[in-house]
């Protein structure tokens, strides 16, 4: 089973996955969110090969996640940003990097964020918007829709 | 530039990314917050082939995601847990679920959060701890360390 398949799965973690789940792609989102435009810099940072490098961008790009745009017409020269579906993908590279400063990291944080909106060096966090409270893994509890409960029943009796 | 590479990274997403960063691993992982416990049902539910799930689960086990545990002696049997690191990757999942639902959705939520905590179908978010306030990519600003600062100033002379 391919990408394909995932890409058509009821499920939009699955099909989140097929997208943006895989490290080289991680690694352009992060540049993204470093505020790396160009080509040559996001191979200088992330060490790609062009090749692995161009289908990357250019699958983010039919994805919708990432805009080219051209910044000089002789000689063509292009530059890469988030749209608004890309920038969305903030919360996901954040807790990726929070997640790794927490249990892979030796101490120093590489990157310290900053809330501009108060000022403070802070670590955002899963809050639940209804009360206000932190949220994490123990007090969240899944609630499947019907389509969904039905297609896991399906293939739960597979054998 | 393979794994290994990125994996000595200094940067904690690059190392993050090369651990959990690929669509089958997510697959495995949004199982694991799901509830499912045994080979065959992660199979089942996931449509991996039983090498692709032996070696995502290995890797886990390895990295000290997953706790694989005896359930039965005779035949031998196992099952697989989510050890407290592996808990603490669940905002990357619901991250990842929410970008899904948001942007790669039919309308239906497959799956919806209850917040134990005050009962409601909730849709938790990225809030800064310090002010309380809800953040995102405009919100925020990258500072980096001088050590990463360092490296991304070698890596961008490179020609």
């Amino acid at each position: 089973m391919g990408r394909a398949a995932l890409s058509s799965h009821t499920c939009t973690i699955a099909r989140a996955a097929a997208l943006v789940g895989d490290e080289w792609t991680l690694m352009v989102l992060r540049e993204m969110f470093l505020g790396t435009r160009r080509f040559d810099d996001f191979q200088r940072q992330t060490g790609m090969s062009s090749h692995l490098l161009s289908q990357r961008l250019k699958k983010l790009e039919s994805a919708g996640i990432v805009q080219r745009r051209a910044y000089s017409q002789h000689p063509p020269r292009h530059e890469y940003r988030l749209t608004e579906v890309g920038r969305a993908l903030w919360p996901v590279v954040i807790s990726l990097k929070q997640w790794g400063d927490r249990w892979l990291g030796n101490g120093e944080t590489p990157v310290a964020l900053v809330h501009k909106g108060c000022g403070a060096v802070t670590e955002p966090g899963m809050t639940c918007p209804e009360c206000g409270e932190p949220m994490d893994a123990h007090d969240s509890e899944a609630r499947l829709s019907g389509g969904f409960s039905e297609e896991r029943q399906r293939a739960g009796k597979q054998t």
